[in-house]
């Protein structure tokens, strides 16, 4: 019998044991809620890293985190500017409607489920600026995109002057902020900084990349902290043991465990890019592949022990992990190639 | 100098290692979100326990927990009936007007934060039945009480009965359910009974009680299962490694280390009663004591390193949990004897 | 100079003098709110109109009726399947989302603004049935649309048919109800059930017919009325002196003037379709007209004295009302085909 | 046979024949929704008349007036200081939790209804500046109050200061501000700026007072208005035909009406309150009387043709309106004189 290869999602893969230690080291008692030690060292862990003044909050899900941070940018009347594959219309369970207390998503057309300024123009400039229309207060872009898609550096710095000249926030969707630094290279901070361009908050995923329960909101704008730890408290993502969860990020963030987990899923999911080249749907620009695959051979693969998503009819959805093997990513390059 | 003997809030305490271990063979891979067995366990280990049908979910805070299933009983224009000093009303940042959309709490009296159906008719009987005024749609009550008080299982009977006869859910805050459960005694099945009585929702705690982020939503009535699965989701509360969360819960139920675990901090609370049952503001019949101390006294406590929270300016709130050491709360009890 | 010739819009129009005569009867003393003689009439008059028990409320504005029409069907964390360029997505200030706490719109496509079937299903047949994503609990038609075509017997029971099958609510935005109404003809009872088909709930739209402020949401299905006037009540909508909108309503039923009205308007925009049938971009079944008109072709209408509204750069919309002057109409079907 | 003599309330009243004129001249053609000459006046005219920058807005309801000027200044987390016996908290439907999407009332404590500052710290100063407990963004007062009382200039200076020293906004529900103006006397625009003091924000009521369906929305802070148009289309309250609303508020201040009416209302009440000087529960300082009566001199009261409301067992509610007949008024101090 073959052992199961797994490249279903990123989203249920192990922790990694780095995180494990520092968890159980935060057994040591302390003050509950965010009042402990490690939870009050975000702020300036992240500043560090960035480069810049930010507030740094920590939640259980990419859900609350973009949607905590999305709440202080866009009013209940707004909107926001989101791809129409983004994961917050689609998959979100209309969390930004419950958040942002009935605002809008408008759904904006791109590439690889990426945005550009053109893509947003043409959705918001037939808007009129009265009041029967619903404004748009922000725009969300999702690093890596949906489909695996890392935006450049050239890429965020439109999209941020495009935002500023609008008037509208920027937030990114950083489930998998970590893979697109990765693939843009560099330190972690030069990594950090190239794959965030000047976004006014950032939802960064530690979960998918070896962690358990815990992501960042990361606010660059400087009037949103107080609010957003409000209405943390209030949908109930206040943890009273909230020293875990900081653990967890700051065991991701020493040494650079956040970026060197995902240059592993990274390098795994170009091993197996190598072996389908002329199948992908999308570039590999993270860890996820989208490969044309027709049912049966979708079939065969499984047949050899690979577990993955279908993705529509004639393709599917690889998703390498911080912890994927070496020799799977190989054999599940080598198992399409010989299709 | 002086260890710390810390008697502040059973909300910080350590994690119990049934449960660290649990979560660690959490790591084998599942399914992500609630997909994987120990999540889907969840319905009958609770029903099992309970001996009646019954939906449970896990989610990550009480404040969620009690928020979700009151969502299942109140509509957006209804009102739920609490306690004056209810957790809801005092101290969850107004969290059930974000759940609920709107949706009031009306404010009751009754002695030690517990109710009575006296004191909620005094409440809503003088509601005129027409559109101008908010009308009742549940009570919420809590398990053991805000004062560490437990309701007995004839009180218990008394407001589900009057609840039914009202048309009204009775939902349970059972943060500390399980010293509660403790207090009332028997086998860890029927001190779940005797402690729950016939409420139609509870929020089983377990974090405060040796967990580190897990809290069960106990739902007894039959349609509200299907709802509050897309109302966890949307308000960020389905986490997609949500093994790790059923893995405390299970390591809990598992055993009765749940029920072990509130005996223990009943006992710990009661060896302190001991030595200060004379200025107990609350009889004890869980795991917390509301002690007539002055400010030099409690100076004087503290100065000996027992840490605790002033409970206004004429006494002090002690707390005991899973770990409390025995010789720590001997030594409370003796240190107040002896002020 | 000329007289202005207003073909703008019907919202604006005068009040109709039965109207007139109705609210200055009301000014006889009543109760206050919905507690009034006329009021309470409402529902026996439009149970005899339809011929099917329902419940009748006025409100102000077609905005308040529909949202509160679809709140009876709709939960937060469902959605509402509309047009793409329906009135409630597209002119309504995002209300929806307001009096639905969060619930999304769906967009789907059809000509001429209407729904079909086959257009629902391929939007909402491949949303899958799991938390992660919205479901819809409702279908929103328009009728008339918003390019002006009535939606047939026979559309409307494939549409009924199709909701119940899937389980979904049918709401009919019925502002310009009345129009589509006399265009599928009959006598007033006939006419209206002919053009509301089986659906739950309908906003029957008066303000756009002759009446000042009110329009009535219709209640078909059996269980809603308790609530959604609770609902009424919380969006400040139960207007203390409501027998002055409950006059307008009554007035308009009374004789079948609402149908007359629109009877009147539809022939006025009959007779401008004489005159540019070739230019038309829809069919016109109702009171509006969408004429391809270039820019100096409407510059040198308006030239003319006409008034109306550019759609898009190369055509314009009309608008006829219950008291377009016959000879208006005319000399605008003869003006356009003068051009 | 005896005539009825209404001192039920003055919310059903009879519409003014000066309001009804100038509704009937807005019959002309004008735009629609806000965009009408008369509409486009209010600014101008509120501004006359308190003598400071303000803007202006109709609304068809106290309650649609209330709660969207509080929307300008408590975001959906935080909470309204009111009365306990406050209108929004007593007899709106719980409309301020869903116009501030769940934001809370807190409730204090004041004779006659009203509130004071020391009222007030007393309920906010205990709340802990804490993410955990919701916190006061703004106090909402009632002038004239629930019973009647009109806030003296010194008193609204008193908690103009208090709100400015805690940072808080100040709403005032003026249903009878018109009553309360009168009652502190002077020329319109010395009665409206004494009986406004420095609020940031008034419900200014005409509907009680000789109108049919519109009260002024103003807000003398400068950053509100282009919001606060957003949220009324958006809560269904931006008629299409608004003129008609802001001919009745015209109409209302045109020659001081507003305040000749309410005058003529308090003057009736005055000649009430002479017969039932020993009887009052609140000195009379607008248009209502709470008299303490038995059932049975109610009873007797109601065979003499007196109609009005029930206060309890004890007492009873007269209002007197614009309407109100001299005789009337006469008559029924002389009644009570004679139990």
């Amino acid at each position: 019998m073959t052992t199961p290869r797994p490249f279903l999602s990123d989203n249920a893969a192990a922790v990694h044991p780095r995180v494990w230690e520092a968890m159980r080291a935060a057994d040591e008692p302390d003050n509950p809620y965010d009042g402990d030690a490690l939870s009050r060292e975000l702020d300036a862990r992240f500043t560090a890293l960035f480069g810049r003044e930010c507030a740094a909050l920590w939640v259980a899900s990419g859900t609350a985190a973009n949607c905590l941070a999305l709440g202080t940018m866009v009013a209940p009347h707004g909107a926001v500017v989101c791809h129409r594959e983004a994961h917050i219309e689609v998959d979100e369970g209309g969390a930004p409607g419950f958040f942002l207390h009935g605002a809008k998503l408008m759904l904006a057309e791109g590439e690889g489920a990426k945005l550009t300024p053109e893509g947003i123009a043409a959705l918001i400039d037939p808007i009129r600026d009265d009041v029967h229309q619903v404004q748009p207060h922000a725009i969300a872009i999702t690093q890596a995109s949906e489909y695996g898609r890392s935006y450049q550096p050239a890429e965020l710095a439109a999209l941020g002057a495009f935002a500023r000249s609008r008037r509208l926030g920027l937030h990114m969707d950083g489930a998998r902020f970590a893979n697109a630094a990765a693939f843009l290279g560099g330190s972690a901070a030069e990594a950090a900084r190239a794959a965030s361009g000047s976004v006014d908050s950032l939802a960064f995923g530690f979960i998918k990349n070896g962690g358990m329960g815990a992501e960042a909101v990361v606010l660059f704008h400087p009037d949103a902290p107080p609010q957003v730890r409000y209405r943390r408290k209030r949908a109930g993502h206040l943890q009273c043991k909230g020293r875990y969860l900081a653990a967890q990020i700051i065991a991701m963030l020493d040494g650079g465990l956040w970026l060197a987990n995902a240059a592993h899923a990274n390098a795994a999911a170009q091993e197996v890019a190598a072996g389908c080249a002329d199948r992908l749907l999308h570039p590999v620009e993270a860890n996820e592949l989208f490969v044309r695959l027709t049912a049966a051979e979708r079939e065969a693969l499984r047949a050899q022990g690979f577990a993955f998503y279908d993705w529509g009819a004639e393709s599917a959805r690889f998703v390498t992990a911080w912890n994927t093997r070496a020799e799977d990513a190989a054999a599940l390059g080598k198992a399409i190639a010989a299709l």
